[in-house]
């Protein structure tokens, strides 16, 4: 069985850039605060995972790769695309992007494939840009999060200037993608307008941000105590959780889905994250029973949807379970 | 005469946040690389500047910046908006967003002033984005450029990775400011989508970004040959110069301009944003035959407006000119 083992921060993880076939992480307790992350080559290992249905998510995921390989490419100036796309291309994998295709495609897709997949590269390209800044190497004060290392995070193929210069260009250019995605003769303008508040509600100041300040305090604080935990929850309600809210979302959006089934898929998307976010974060003994909780809330969103669509978005739920 | 003495960094200024007059800087050559501005305090010396139409600049300044007190406010998560609070309110005033108000009045507005008003808010939380960004503290390199001192930009109030968070948050929070302010009633989504594609194109990798590596190439180089003049040319074409042309095209497309009055006004936008850069970096000796042909280049564009109202927005030269 191929595995590649890696290091892991909380919230993030590192994974071949071969393996397309997320969400499928195997995520094993570690020593201290870090945990070590076995990502599975599903291609290698797919008969231990027959819940999983691979062939639709890597289906997924080979057309954000090739959407993100047309419009992310090194052009003039070369000083600017070269690292971002670099960093873009180097950046670890997230299931996000590939929630938004799916929940679009369960709504029916009403012609929004395109635009669900634009959307998906825009988030993979913002969240590049996230994790290209949560691992600036900073002076004057201690990092956000312990480096990880060694290993490919914690080699920088740039110095932290051009890092942080192409990290800022990326943001505009990922929401750029979607507001380019719209076709005035199509009349969704007011969608793309809704996905973008969407991705920038997730990813700013009341999204991740949030998140990434939760994660320094609780990095800060000593103990397990109960103020500990809310800031463990509301970090893995804010990354993990608001990005996969915000990718269901939008793919639902963007496939003309109703109020009641966007609301339905984003509250579906936030469970599944926060699944993920759990197993980052949550200690071992306390891990399975918060998942069970998590996951029976999620289903519970996709019930009223048609069954035979129901199968393969679930399938995202036990690619996250086969990690306990 | 009240004057703001302060040391200045290529590209972005300081002076007293009581100053709403923009645009109103004094420049004057000082040792190495090194720029003294004097930021004049208008409401005190108007004598001395009666082309530059203070009151039509002053008036709109204070649009913006009740428009930002009501939109950017200190609300939970506090740890995240207090940051974003101060950074948005303590950066550089910019006169980018002045001009795109401006440029909105000039069309004839159309119903776009809100549109304008909320647009500008955003430019001006973005600029403050970047702007804390270009003076964070970066270990393992040299910073972009130096880092100026002492004064209020060497102070720095919140640590490294709260001004890295913080300023990733606020380039979405931005956008989203312009996203939100589409009322679909309006049937104006198209305008305000095209809006964020020319912001994001303005911030992003083809413009602030590629102008801030041409600065920090610039700032390796030895020597003044014409490789250095091509870098502080692009330096000043897409910072200043690309940010103007990007918020006087906005005024235009939001006040409901035509395609050749949108183009019009994004030349003279970058005309003019060029004239600051040049102040800016250009040796005192090569500043005023740029400045007089970039001038001219400026005024030449604004024929055909209506006579009364290019006297409002061709005040915005002479406040640059009132620097030389």
């Amino acid at each position: 069985m191929a595995e590649t083992l890696c290091c892991i921060n909380p919230g993030l993880y590192v994974g071949s850039r071969i393996n397309h076939s997320r969400p499928l992480l195997k995520c094993r307790s570690g020593g201290g605060g870090m945990r070590r992350v076995v990502v599975v080559n599903m291609s290698l290992s797919h008969h231990h995972h027959h819940h999983n249905n691979q062939p639709y998510w890597a289906a997924i995921n080979d057309q954000i790769q090739t959407h993100l390989k047309k419009v992310v490419t090194v052009k003039d100036p070369v000083s600017v695309f070269e690292p971002m796309h670099h960093l873009v291309f180097s950046s670890p994998p997230d299931t996000a992007p590939a929630l938004c295709v799916a929940a679009c495609d369960l709504v029916g897709g009403g012609g929004g494939g395109d635009l669900a997949l634009a959307a998906a590269a825009a988030l993979q390209v913002i969240l590049a840009a996230s994790f290209t800044h949560e691992y600036l190497p900073l002076s004057d004060r201690p990092s956000l999060m312990p480096r990880p290392g060694p290993g490919p995070i914690g080699h920088h193929a740039f110095g932290p200037n051009v890092e942080l210069l192409t990290g800022d260009g990326m943001v505009p250019f990922g929401l750029e993608l979607v507001a380019k995605s719209d076709d005035p003769d199509q009349n969704n303008s007011d969608r793309i307008l809704r996905v973008i508040v969407e991705i920038t509600r997730a990813v700013g100041s009341l999204g991740v941000v949030d998140g990434q300040y939760s994660e320094l305090q609780c990095s800060q604080l000593e103990g397990n105590g109960s103020w500990h935990m809310d800031l463990i929850n509301n970090t893995c309600e804010k990354k993990e959780g608001g990005l996969h809210a915000c990718a269901a979302a939008c793919g639902a959006i963007l496939g003309g889905g109703s109020e009641e089934e966007i609301e339905k898929l984003r509250r579906f998307g936030l469970y599944v994250g926060m699944i993920q976010g759990t197993l980052l974060r949550y200690l071992p003994e306390k891990r399975s029973i918060r998942v069970e909780e998590l996951r029976n809330l999620a289903l519970k969103e996709l019930e009223g949807f048609d069954e035979a669509n129901v199968k393969a978005i679930s399938s995202f739920i036990e690619g996250n379970l086969s990690r306990v």
